[in-house]
């Protein structure tokens, strides 16, 4: 078993970088609060025997020796980075817990067959930089290196531009390194786990996602005289299709989500009528057909408010992840180290997207959930109970050992 | 009679200064393009022999002698600032057409009884720091000098801080200087002159203003994991909101306007369920009694919305105007000059608020409109005729020497 204390001190230890005054965490990729997570992290690998490298997209990874090197390293890990309102869990975890795996097989003077890999993803969240896990897509060959080194955020500067400001460009090509199977310790980000009281969520696939950038196109005019029939006002645009976005996840109820995350209207003034309009727009549903009438749907509502109101409201499908099964012999490890551990559980779909969903179009991949709080995620509150995390982490324990010595 | 083409080159020779590529102007107040404009100002009045001083909040006034320096000046302006999307006319015919009728009375030798003052106001448009007109409320004893020098724009300037930091915090007590009346040449800013082929608008009064700022606060949630029903978002909160704005001006057509000109989710991101919208709102009627029925619908609308969707919205009022009535005999000195130039006019009420409109609570004031293209303003596009602009002078001019010889 981990040392379930230590773990919960290492997670209360790296939430000061990019600590929020609300108790949260504000630490974007790439930024200056990530870049200082990540030197701990490497000094704290170093610590613990690991060989630490980082790709071309800074991903970190932390390299535990096996008796046997020329198997292919069982690997676990998640991300650092954070939403701009996240919390001290999402991720991080999933890290730490493997930290604390590595540190316990130490304590214990266990040695396995095949070497084990601890993994720092880059720009997990996808809120600086789109598509979310963009650095273990690129790593399972959906993007090349270049597209992704070429991305920008919103004020214009490049993932290639932001690694090369914090230092974290690593020599290692995108990829290179193999990896024999992936586990991810997650919280679950939802409400199921808390609500049946189980302690571990075996992870059976993550749902499909789709992201767009919109745009409402009207005509800036005066507030205090234009006549309301004669106005083409972006702002009354974006709110009849706001609440569209919803009716069209609702048609598709329970599974189906659907949220107008990001919303600006460009070049904003009291008395002006709102002209144009950039936002994003993020659906999701384990079925993929469902993403595809959500879409259409979507793009049907776009363009009869854009006639009804004289408005151009534009649709680009920015980025598409397919709903992701998980691998059944990874699945049923999970299983057995959660029954062999006596921890209640529940076979569960992901509703986030996880590095791990990456991973699993290049090599066998799972994942283990814990509850949080309230099922709350992507907020500064976001909580979780010490007793849960040290189980996780014991299931990914047992679950890198089990496999690293098959 | 004014010099039309002069008129007409000054406007487009001071449109160079916050010059937009789509050929509007973006000249907030206070900022370094705004700095431009007044120096060019200051020196063409100096050139036509009109002596310049400049209060503490940064208006400045050109004074033109009379023969009876005892009487009270007969002042004209307007503002030279813009909304960022501005156009070439809002405010910059008023105080250009001044200087053009200095220079035409210059050329023609002719002196007036009464001193003639020439006025630029300082912030008319209030989209950088609210309220709009502040500098001639304040003049007209609205606020005190501190309160305005107090105020804010989004980026925390103080107003206090941007005079001085464009060296325009002159040593005039505001206020102290002395005017007889006040007489406004504007474009119409609405479609009412064009569509009736009028090229007069003999202004009777303003509309009533009133502006709020608002919030919605939700709760922060994962955009992939929290169902539906679980969620606060508190972009469909203001979605909702923007709606019932229309519905509540509709429900007092047609005179009734109301917008929401400015939303901003705080931490955006785009798999996060907004939690927290700031907003501000713009209301207007020519019936005080209807401003007070629309903001109780506002408050109700937002508590019921509120209370539906487990969201908690807010609206302050920061602002309200009361409707202007403009002093007769300043209306019927407009009224006569034009048809004494043989031009075709009709009454009407202005949508807009005006410096004007603060000076009538201190002086007789009135206002002159000329047509604008497709009755459009606070937008690049804005345009007039140089026919029109020079016939707006025309009037303004003869209105003024009658006041002032009266
Ligand atoms: N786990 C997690 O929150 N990932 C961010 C990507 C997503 O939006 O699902
Ligand atoms: N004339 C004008 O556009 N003034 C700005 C203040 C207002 O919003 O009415």
């Amino acid at each position: 078993r981990v040392d379930g204390s230590r773990l919960w001190s290492t997670l209360m230890e790296t939430a000061r970088f990019g600590a929020t005054p609300a108790g949260g965490i504000n630490r974007l990729t790439l930024s200056d609060e990530d870049r200082a997570v990540r030197d701990w992290f490497r000094d704290a690998c170093e610590a613990a025997g690991l060989e630490v490298g980082t790709d071309a997209l800074g991903t970190q990874f932390a390299l535990r020796r096996g008796r046997d090197m020329s198997r292919k390293p069982i690997a676990c890990g998640s991300h650092l980075d954070t939403q701009p309102t996240g919390g001290k869990f999402d991720g991080i975890l999933g890290v730490l817990a493997g930290l604390e795996v590595m540190r316990s097989l130490n304590d214990a003077g266990i040695e396995t067959e095949a070497p084990l890999l601890l993994v720092n993803w880059t720009n997990e969240e996808g809120s600086r930089f789109a598509p979310a896990m963009m650095a273990s897509a690129a790593y399972a060959g959906e993007f090349t290196t270049d597209e992704i080194l070429a991305k920008r955020d919103a004020k214009g500067v490049s993932v290639g531009e932001a690694l090369e400001s914090i230092g974290y460009q690593g020599g290692e090509p995108v990829g290179a390194r193999e990896i024999g199977a992936f586990v991810e310790l997650h919280i679950e980000q939802g409400p199921i786990l808390e609500a049946e009281q189980k302690t571990i969520g075996v992870v059976e696939g993550g749902q499909g996602i789709a992201w767009f950038d919109g745009t409402v196109a009207g005509f800036e005019s005066h507030a205090g005289t234009t006549p309301m029939p004669r106005r083409r006002d972006a702002m009354l645009g974006l709110a009849e299709f706001a609440l569209a976005v919803e009716r069209i996840a609702l048609a598709h109820a329970p599974t189906a989500v659907a949220t107008l995350g990001e919303a600006e209207i460009v070049s904003p003034s009291r008395n002006v009528v709102p002209g144009q309009i950039r936002f994003t727009l993020d659906v999701r549903d384990p079925a993929s057909a469902v993403l595809d009438a959500m879409e259409a749907a979507l793009n049907e509502a776009a363009a009869e408010i854009g006639t009804r109101r004289n408005l151009a409201i534009a649709l680009t499908r920015i980025w598409r992840k397919e709903p992701v099964p998980f691998h059944p012999h990874l699945i049923a490890a999970v299983d057995g180290a959660a029954e062999g551990l006596g921890l209640s559980r529940r076979r569960m779909v992901s509703g986030a997207g996880h590095d791990a969903c990456n991973l699993a179009g290049r090599m066998p991949a799972a994942m283990i959930f814990v509850p949080c709080k309230d099922g709350v995620s992507h907020n500064e509150s976001e909580s979780a109970e010490p007793a849960d995390c040290a189980a996780g982490a014991d299931v990914l324990l047992h679950t890198l050992v089990t496999l690293a010595n098959a």
